[in-house]
């Protein structure tokens, strides 16, 4: 059926994009993958859909377009809600808005926070961002504990909106830990986690598009010193 | 029934808090409301019921806290769903989601460009706000134009989510057009929105909370001056 036809614009490197993905693996949705080089030039379909942002993930049914990562995810849960695999969100009101609270607070907080580690361009910079990070590590796991009631996510027995939320993010986690001396996940401080993070990567809709860290370390360099490149030379300026 | 009971933690001169209060207008729901002065110290129930954000507002019904305007709208739309007045997002997925991704788009570029119009510490940034302010309501005008498919309100007949989102913002708009010389909302650039603030602001569930624009603008300029003595303090340090 046309209108149902499912495609995702995304780059590899995007916990955003892979957030989607998972998503629609968990739903039993088949869809065509299209890679963007964002470093190069944005494609005319990424531009046409998302002229707003002109952002990766784009996920285009038939031939509408729904941008904002955690909106496509909401909008795959609604849409496919008849689907034999659970929902993402629960269905009780009160734990959707808890969902959608810590899922805000990745992305609001605890993100740019993640971000900033690698991208900054001062080590002071970086260091009050890994700071930042290693306090919000703490804030997650004593939300894990809340929501997850004792069971293997946050989601509860199923992996769901605030396991996409946080788990999309552990590869870049896990670089982190390789590029620099913080170690962001432990079993002294958030055990909880490192228990929630196997159970995540190992997962059946995850394991296939959980990206290679050494692949991703890599660009995550490459793209650091491109920034401080640009910083560099605008001192020049 | 106790665990009906519903209180909002507010403070007046937020368009945040008012996205609150309009929607349990809009949804005829009884509530307590208890101003917090954000200025002085925030209360014990604040901090308790918020302790990531420590913000205000907060939506507690019966012994559970909702925190962040929109996802407390959300939620007030999910429990008094059944409600004579119409749902506050659309059944649609696809409408749904569009409305959110409109939503986001105030939050996320909308308002702290609004926000950094009024506070920013230098000519310049103010200036630099002000132009994307101003390319903000015209890409909002074109929102409008499609979401409302010709009706009175982004939720067409009815006062829905991007309403809420973006009317709530319109007092802080009014204050920037006394304020500064920018004329934000115009004929000129922005009709469809102008002759929506008009039936936003003189809508029933509105025009008792919609806030006095000069006491707001004394409020902004207060700010603005604390604003200012901080930076200026920050050099001498």
């Amino acid at each position: 059926m046309a209108d149902s036809y499912v495609k995702v614009l995304g780059t590899w490197a995007s916990p955003f994009v892979m957030r989607v993905t998972v998503a629609l693996h968990l739903k039993s949705v088949d869809y065509e993958y299209i890679e963007e080089n964002l470093l190069e030039s944005k494609s005319d379909l990424l531009l046409k859909s998302n002229p707003v942002h002109k952002k990766v993930p784009v996920f285009i049914h038939g031939d509408k377009p729904v941008c904002e990562s955690l909106i496509i995810v909401q909008y795959i849960d609604e849409v496919w809600s008849s689907s034999s695999s659970p929902s993402i969100l629960h269905s009780d009101p009160y734990e959707r808005a808890d969902s959608r609270f810590w899922a805000a607070y990745v992305d609001d907080k605890f993100f740019p926070a993640l971000r900033r580690v690698l991208f900054s361009t001062t080590e002071e910079a970086a260091k009050e961002a890994t700071a930042e990070v290693l306090e919000g590590v703490v804030v997650l796991e004593e939300a894990f504990k809340k929501l997850s009631k004792g069971k293997a996510f946050f989601g509860g027995d199923n992996l769901g909106y605030v396991d996409l939320a946080v788990g999309c993010l552990l590869a870049w986690i896990k670089v982190i830990e390789e590029l620099t001396e913080a170690k962001v996940l432990s079993e002294a401080k958030t055990p909880s986690l490192v228990a929630w993070a196997d159970c995540f990567s190992s997962h059946a809709a995850v394991k296939d598009v959980f990206p290679d860290v050494d692949k991703l370390a890599d660009f995550g360099m490459k793209f650091k010193a491109k920034a401080l490149n640009a910083a560099a030379a605008a001192t020049i300026d």
